[in-house]
């Protein structure tokens, strides 16, 4: 039977989302799923069983992380396998889809095979990462850091949450759960995750695939004048430190809209000293984030924003202290990735775009390793990490199947070649 | 002999500036002598001294207030009393003038009487009031309130600081450093004080006499936006309430610039929220102050800086809520003591304009009541309620012969009516 006729059951899909749903729901709304607490526990114990059902035997690595192997028919199991996942943490209040999608899409993809009666040209895995959100550890994609060797088992051994309690001593305990086997090697990574921003929806769209993940600048700019008195200092002889952070503000909008989509800059904080009423501020200080797909607009924004930083400081007499930039590099993804997915979207009628991924995923630490494609389905109203975060079904199911269509067809490539 | 021609000694009021500087310096700079603490009574007790040194005699009103009352040779003793003075407290680590230059001034004018010989034609009293500042009480100008009569005995016995004493109590214990006594009826009120403000200087110029004391309007102004995730929300569809917060700030300063000095304008309280460095403000709260010596030019202001914050919040697509404004009314100021305030200056040489006060003062309060002079001298730099708060030896000396000038030309006015 030829894989690319297979389909995705998009109501076992809708209510597998829905009862994972519940596991770490929220008493004030959306999701509170933190890793390896009991809520992540009884997802893990849930997810496997899915997984099992599927055909594929879970596991449990070093990290934590959930592991659905499965093995062809064929005699290819010694080949690297293809790899779709996603996360099972969330924020705090956090929505149903972000993370949860893509793992059990990837669940999907292998029960449509089954059901199917396909078979695998490739050994396949679906993926369960135990911490991407960082809540608990502080570090962001932690443990798909680790599945990719960036992080040894001695330096997993002194990663501790803020409670002091080892992260080695949590995956231990889940070794009574499934068992315990080291990951296996890949040849490429899938994951599907909703969009966490508004542009699809906006433009009528069902999908989009990842050219990049955005690089990020960031800084802290400090414009300092003089507090004085509000009633007895003339207009003329002030130097009002918000004057300069506003224009600035405002200066950072309009760079930013004239790359026409390409860069986003955000003052997310800006404090004011003394900060009283009747005293004209005299320190403001900000915090700069820029973010692109393109590294070299990252750098001529970085350069324009320090210049209109100091440009607007002699404008109102104010001093300037731009800080340090902080730099996390655009992380490219592989462009016969983002062909394939296009080719695959345009085969089912979807409307899908190339953009780049403005947020950090799982995919970003497999996109510099191995061909990789990042797929985004449409969030309405643009609403994540929230109660309120919705893709609606039909995105679900249509987003699983160029799941699976990807996945399957490229097993057959890799099999072929 | 003319009282026109006697002198103020300038050596001497320097002298117990000097001396009066050091009752309450704080040892982290400048002074820190706050209403009935010990500090504030050696200071009574001194400054008292000097009072009858000068041939008035002390007296401590129900308030506290210091009251040092002269009675002429002629006849007219029963008439109101010309009266001059300021305050003697001061705030955290204030300067050495505010307050002290207004009180010492009246004094020397009694004193430089005294020395010359020459006569009072009408019962003139130095005042030192206890507690303009409001650090102790909360309420500002709270001792030249009760000298008018706006405050009530009975009043005055609910009033008690942060630590729950009673300013009733404070002032007793003073009943023994010199005789309580009621304060007697005013004709006019004087005031000698530091500008608090860089205009004088900036302009070269040897003081002013002041119009008005400028009223103060005050909203809160708040943007609402959506808070959203910094990287996946394109520009074009942001709701940043910080947008909308910066545009404000920049279109009050051109709008109080446009008054070419007639009104200020201040924004010196900003907050963001949620105020995270990733995430697109979903709010931002301003409070703005505004300040004008004219009553219908802050009127036309206030609907001004209304229809900017609603413009603005159009503009950017916020949001917006004014709260109700908070308004303090101009207090004008007796055209005829200004005149003669500028007319006595020039007859000395002394180069002096008329201006708003953009900052309260105890005249503030006699000024509806009687004919009120508020003078100003040159604040170095501006600076004031700061240890740096500094006016030359000259101009302190100027501001008490012109001050003196003033009160004895009154009372000839008034004994000759």
């Amino acid at each position: 039977m030829d894989s690319a006729a297979v389909s995705v059951n998009g109501d076992r899909l809708r209510s597998r989302l829905e009862a994972l749903a519940r596991i770490g729901a929220d008493p004030r709304g959306g999701v509170s799923r933190f890793s390896f607490t009991p809520a992540h526990t009884e997802a893990v114990r849930l997810v496997g069983g899915w997984m099992r059902e599927a055909g594929l035997t879970p596991t449990i690595d070093g990290a934590g992380n959930l592991i659905g192997r499965g093995v062809p028919a064929s005699s290819n199991g010694a080949y690297p396998a293809i790899a779709a996942g996603s996360h099972l943490d969330s924020v705090p209040m956090g929505g149903m889809f972000d993370g949860a999608l893509g793992v059990l899409a990837a669940v999907e993809c292998a029960q449509a095979m089954r059901d199917a009666g396909a078979s695998w040209t490739r050994p396949f895995v679906s993926i369960a990462f135990a911490d991407e959100e960082g809540n608990q550890f502080g570090v962001g994609c932690l443990t798909s850091r680790f599945f990719v060797g960036d992080l040894s088992d001695e330096h997993m051994k002194t990663i501790k949450d803020a409670e002091g309690r080892a992260l080695r001593d949590r995956v231990a305990a889940w070794e009574s759960v499934w068992p315990r086997e080291q990951a296996p090697p890949l040849a490429a990574y899938f994951e599907l995750h909703v969009e966490q921003g508004p542009k699809l929806e906006a433009e009528g769209l069902d999908g989009a695939v990842a050219t990049a993940i955005a690089g990020m600048s960031r800084a802290t700019i400090t414009y300092r004048g003089h507090a004085n008195h509000a009633g007895t200092t003339p207009m003329t002889l002030r130097k009002d430190a918000l004057w300069g952070a506003s224009a600035f503000v405002l200066a950072m909008r309009r760079l930013a809209l004239y790359t026409g989509g390409d860069a986003v800059a955000t003052v997310g904080k800006l404090d004011v000293e003394p900060g009283a009423t009747n005293v004209v501020p005299g320190l403001a200080r900000l915090r700069i984030e820029l973010r692109s797909g393109r590294e070299e607009l990252l750098e001529q924004l970085r350069g324009a924003a320090e210049i209109q930083a100091r440009g607007i400081g002699m404008e109102y007499e104010l001093h300037v202290e731009v800080s340090e930039w902080t730099h996390s590099p655009v992380v490219p993804i592989d462009v016969s990735m983002q062909s394939m997915a296009l080719a695959h979207a345009a085969r089912r009628g979807a409307r899908v775009v190339r953009m780049p991924s403005w947020a950090g995923h799982d995919a970003k630490i497999f996109a510099p390793r191995m061909p990789t494609a990042l797929l985004f389905v449409p969030s309405k109203g643009g609403i994540s990490h929230h109660p309120h975060e919705w893709t609606d079904w039909k995105h679900v199911t249509q987003g699983a199947q160029w799941l699976l269509d990807m996945v399957t067809a490229l097993a057959r490539n890799l099999s072929d070649g």
